[in-house]
């Protein structure tokens, strides 16, 4: 659609005076699929910790418009290694859109023809290198030594997380989400919100989540970060300016990566092969087999670009979520006053899929109106069907989402 | 039972020649629980890969009585991180019997008063610290240079470890096996026994098994040594006579065990409870979750007894193992001619479930006699049932092994 053309659809199902407002607020532009990155700063922010940090600034970007009433807003939060960019491009020639495309657009599921549609960097986002990114944490200069924080930076809890999302909506001045949506770290954070701020949430669509990390995700998410800590360059989170824990964010993501899919999935990746026909790794230790030189091939291009304390940052904060600040997952979740849809892939590791269906039982046995979908399995991707397979769930969405 | 009495219960079973014959080879005194390490050594090895080791000498230990017609052995293999100390106690003091010590003995599934039960140490046993471990591995030394091996050891395969086995049996003139049973890595040896010698095996029971790597174990067990690897005192492999990667390597374990294990079976080590309920892991990276600890505990224990050379050895060894030499598990399989018994966990990660059931369908399909028998699942170790419900599946051994 071009820009006339979303005009025109705009005033077409919206009234003249909140057209006319859209248009005054310069946000009569409906989403064409591409994406500003702009960003939100608070001077200071307290966490849930008690610890102060100055000059808070995170990314977001748009897709579609904030009507009059400020009531057609969905937040979309990202997973752990993601950023914001759920949709679009930024630039017509960008290779991929935003991990979300196929379900945020006009006349998607999440149809920006109606819906103004936010999503922002999280605090600590481990993109750091990516200039599309904005974000506090571990690698940003602390105001107090004018050198980064590394590990001193104080440990973000989720809701804080949430908590700046939150003031970013009311720099908007937007009061209300029509929706919260989230995948993975992204469902914690949509599921925070809701049992969190339950005036605030009228429906909640939770992507292969969790309300809260079983020992299994602990210890296994320690078990990601563990490379890292091992890995001479990260001397204690103090290597900026110099060489960079890649070899260990490598290890991480390697862990991270096949465990988000199913062993089904890696079997399709080659197998028991070697990576080079002709060398067998019983011969040498340098030679390899396929699935492991294919997923380091992917983890060590995205380690590049990650910074190694966000990604413990994240891993900590996840760990350590009570949901809604309560002792208990049940107490967490007896708060959520939204409607659900809960959307869980068949074969989860990192996350259960038993702990997710568990969580919409409990939601239903507190009288909320609470639907559940399998996500296209086909994919085999596991976990990582929240991304594969979501457009399946597409109509399931909008249905969701039409009242 | 006193040697007395199981000489008597000896001389009760056997016919009066076998019983002299036992006598006169020194091996009359049946097994009482008592158990004496061996050596078996050979003055040279070539490998499959046509690397010559000098003076290789694995331990090994037995229990019952060698028949005079040579004809009642049961072999028995050991998984990853274990040794050849499968029942019984070297000294009567010692804490633990051997791991299987509930299946095994006089009356017990496998029955001493019949079997003569045989177990190794085997190739690049990680337990190298272990004063009742006899074994020949990247931390032995290497008699050209006088210094240890470390990763010039030449690469041990599946079945290298159980050619240096078919020696030690040969040196004690025994031909066939009565029967070849495993776990885990020890599962993979008693396959590895049935598919290269199957003239030598005529009963196969495979605990926890896998026929050959998928992509996922492949995968998963590379993440086990990555942090060995990126452990700084591990120098690669070079760290003999200097500080040990004991960090990596405790990380290797956690995962190891973690995955071993099922989610259920963490969560009732404490779930995501605080290490001490007044450190909250949101306060000070110190602050650390009761998983974690709990594990790190067990693994930092036992690293500090095992050599990280020899658990990448091993590793390696698994991940390329190819069945009975054969490019696929189904040709492999073909050539088993033992009747077999499989017994699986319900649950199992790192040896997935249904692979191991695929397996017993292939043999069934080849026209083997097959049983599959889950084992008790209570205890909800996953993997690990193979140690911790073994005992429930006495019964079903016992009535496999009578004919």
């Amino acid at each position: 659609m071009t820009i006339k053309q979303n005009l025109i659809a705009a005033a077409r199902v919206a009234s003249v005076t909140a057209f006319l407002c859209a248009m005054s607020i310069g946000m009569a532009a409906a989403y064409d699929g591409i994406v500003k990155k702009q960003a939100f700063e608070m001077p200071s922010y307290t966490t849930v910790g008690g610890k102060t940090i100055k000059k808070v600034r995170i990314g977001y970007e748009t897709y579609g418009t904030l009507n009059a009433a400020k009531d057609n807003v969905i937040m979309i939060y990202h997973p752990h290694t993601a950023t914001s960019h759920a949709a679009g491009k930024y630039k017509p020639e960008d290779k991929a859109p935003g991990y979300w495309d196929s379900i945020i657009g006009a006349g998607k599921a999440i149809d920006t023809d109606r819906f103004f549609v936010i999503s922002s960097d999280i605090l600590s986002n481990v993109n750091t290198k990516d200039p599309n990114v904005i974000t506090t944490g571990p690698a940003s200069i602390n105001p107090n030594t004018g050198k980064p924080y590394a590990m001193s930076f104080p440990i973000v809890a989720m809701h804080d997380i949430v908590n700046v999302q939150k003031a970013l909506l009311e720099s908007l001045g937007i009061k209300k989400l029509y929706a919260a949506m989230g995948a993975s770290y992204g469902s914690a954070q949509a599921l925070e919100w809701a049992a969190g701020y339950p005036d605030m949430v009228e429906r909640l669509i939770a992507v292969v989540p969790t309300p809260g990390f079983s020992a299994f995700t602990i210890a296994m998410e320690s078990a990601w970060t563990a490379p890292i800590m091992l890995d001479p360059n990260w001397k204690g989170g103090n290597y900026y300016g110099g060489p960079e824990p890649v070899a260990g964010m490598t290890a991480a993501l390697n862990l991270l990566w096949m465990i988000c899919v199913t062993p089904d999935f890696l079997e399709n990746q080659g197998g028991n092969k070697w990576a080079d026909p002709n060398k067998n790794p019983l011969d040498s230790w340098d030679n390899q087999f396929a699935i492991d030189t294919t997923i380091s091939k992917i983890s060590a291009g995205r380690a590049k670009l990650y910074d190694a304390n966000s990604f413990i940052y994240l891993v900590r904060g996840a760990q350590s979520w009570k949901i809604g600040g309560k002792l208990t997952i049940e107490e967490g979740l007896a708060q959520i006053k939204a409607k659900v849809l809960v959307l869980v892939s068949k074969e989860d590791y990192i996350l259960p899929t038993k702990l997710a269906l568990k969580m919409a039982d409990t939601l239903k046995a507190q009288g909320k109106k609470v639907e559940v979908e399998m996500l296209d399995e086909s994919a085999k991707a596991g976990h990582l069907d929240c991304i594969f397979s979501i457009h399946k769930s597409g109509e399931t969405i909008k249905r969701f989402l039409a009242n």
